[in-house]
């Protein structure tokens, strides 16, 4: 058939609060503008867990492992440690990530104007800010081998970790920036420590190679990743596509978070690589995370999930219409003045997690 | 003698520029303070090269080797292409640190009020920042072996780098961490991603141990380096002492950079074991770099050099009082107005590199 299916993990934390208001919203578009989609929910963490003994049950995998696309919460806080860590390491999200190769994380940088009172820069710092970083998500130090923690023989401990990249894993989330940047500002900025590391010479060299071989018709920078975020504090109007490696997308990408006004706002898409049939499975879900100081209290801001609705509609299900009107709507329920608590001025009108729902669907 | 010994080392770019300056100052505070310290001047880089062969010739060995402290102005830009890379090797800046054990890099973040105009963050985020990155400066990534890059049965490259940390190597510079947060507000933020690195859950349980064995009465607290990163733009205000490894250090400490204000603005200080007759080498230098594209131009900003004269006053000379003689110049000059041009707001008067000098020098 032709329906596209998504799999809604909530998961853990605020998690199952924000997806319950992206849920509406797909609903709505299944609805109302005939999204040709199945939905399907599933749980994960805790409470399964305490039931199958899996944070991630047999029946969550199979939902996933058959999704197009994947809506998912979040996972971590202080439920975690109710779990043993083996079992929680056997269902993680690192885990996922690898096992679906989703190698290309996407996180928009947009700057809201409505936000502009709330946030630490400055409106003429912010003013304009639209920049995507793709961070590497399957390789780097995530992931390399050997990795962990030894007994020296004068009776020391050691930790140690590798990062690693290959030229194959370079080159194909390096593409993926230059097929986006020609679709935007046609700009990509890559970051890597080519000063110091090796695993970062040959990043900037196999960036170099197939921008040449490929797009040379793309605007190439390179930035030593110190120095990168501080141009994404003093001036992130100038990036258009940033593309690093794992670890240094993970810093980079929280600390253009703060630049861009919220996390709570923050959407994310992970790629992974495009079948022969060409079919991409991908996995939306905030930036922020479980956030368990306000998890069950109904204040979570839903927009990062919501905005990560949006970037499924325009990925996953080539609808950028439907993307557009969802930004719309999200842009639109700013401006007359909702707020959940992390966005409000001080003594502004805070909704709860529910009312902001209800604030974009009325803006739909 | 009881006289300090100090090696001036101006180095590259506007690396000789700004140590002018602060050279200014050393001679005014021995001959108007009676800082019991005699001075050498020594080269670094393309121009002893030229000479010699090498870019840290023979006599600036010397000089660093024999001197408590070095004051080091920059080194790298273009000029480094003019070095076949061995001689660069042979003579770097990571190849000192490591030669001289200097292993906690002390990085002070303050805001200055009289550069709030030309800093991105707002005022109110800004006002009242003030606190230090203690920076591992000798281990990590930057020194960890294996590291290379090969060639694979497929013929694919690979790069790929270390990661490590031993038990004493994380106890020394959380000592440094913790023994300055004992001088100033009696808190320590530990940053590591312990929830991913097996080094950093070593770096993690050790820095808890040694709090527990010795350091209970400060104030411990543990951030993930993404979330640091978000939390120094946010609310930099929260910090007092803030300790970490190379490459977190180095990333999070030029993110704060920008926050503060200016990046040239900022001094920094390595500091090596302290040896059986209480000695401890140091080297003090500006955080910015060579910055070749105003190198000989005659306008960088010596405020960083000169704010680590005020560091080597401290620290390595122990005069307290003078250090806050030279801060509360440089705070003097710029309440008068003197500025750079990296600080000068829209159609206001910029001084020269040498004016600035001028401007701290009838200051004090
Ligand atoms: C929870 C953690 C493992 C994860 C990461 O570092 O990738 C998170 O910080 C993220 O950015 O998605
Ligand atoms: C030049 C480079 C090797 C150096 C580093 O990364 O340590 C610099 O960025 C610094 O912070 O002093």
């Amino acid at each position: 058939s032709n329906m596209v299916k998504v799999a809604v993990v909530g998961g853990e934390g605020i998690g199952p609060e924000v997806t319950a208001q992206s849920r509406r919203v797909l609903d709505w578009f299944a609805a109302k503008r005939n999204v040709p989609m199945t939905l399907r929910e599933a749980q994960y963490g805790l409470i399964p867990y305490l039931a199958t003994g899996k944070v991630l049950p047999e029946d969550t995998a199979e939902a996933m492992d058959e999704a197009d696309a994947i809506l998912w919460g979040a996972t971590g806080g202080p439920e975690t440690t109710e779990v043993p860590a083996a079992a929680r390491k056997a269902g993680s999200l690192l885990g996922l990530r690898s096992k679906y190769d989703l190698y290309a994380n996407l996180r928009p940088i947009m700057a809201s104007p409505a936000l502009s009172a709330s946030a630490p820069l400055k409106a003429e710092v912010l003013d304009g800010v639209d920049f995507v970083i793709i961070r590497e998500l399957t390789s780097g130090i995530y992931f390399g081998e050997p990795r962990g923690i030894e007994t020296l023989p004068d009776g020391q401990r050691r930790g140690f970790n590798t990062e690693q990249y290959t030229t194959n894993q370079i080159r194909r989330v390096a593409r993926s920036a230059f097929e986006l940047a020609r679709t935007r500002r046609n700009k990509v900025c890559s970051v890597d420590k080519a000063n110091v590391l090796e695993t970062s010479v040959v990043w900037r060299e196999e960036v170099i190679r197939l921008h040449k071989e490929e797009f040379s018709d793309v605007e190439l920078t390179h930035l030593y990743v110190d120095n990168a975020a501080m141009q994404i504090v003093r001036e992130p109007r100038q990036f258009d596509v940033m593309v690093t490696g794992n670890i240094f997308g993970d810093i980079l990408s929280d600390c253009a978070a703060m630049a861009s006004g919220s996390l709570g706002m923050l959407p994310s898409a992970s790629l992974g690589p495009v079948d022969r049939f060409g079919r991409r499975k991908a996995l939306y879900e905030p930036v922020h995370g479980s956030a368990p100081d306000i998890a069950g209290k109904g204040i979570a801001n839903p927009l990062g999930s919501i905005l990560s609705v949006a970037m499924l509609l325009r990925l996953t299900l080539n609808r950028p219409e439907d993307a557009d009107l969802l930004e719309q709507a999200v842009q639109a329920a700013l401006a007359s003045g909702a707020r959940t608590a992390d966005i409000a001025e001080a003594g502004a009108k805070r909704l709860s997690t529910v009312q902001m729902g209800d604030a974009v669907l009325s803006a739909l």
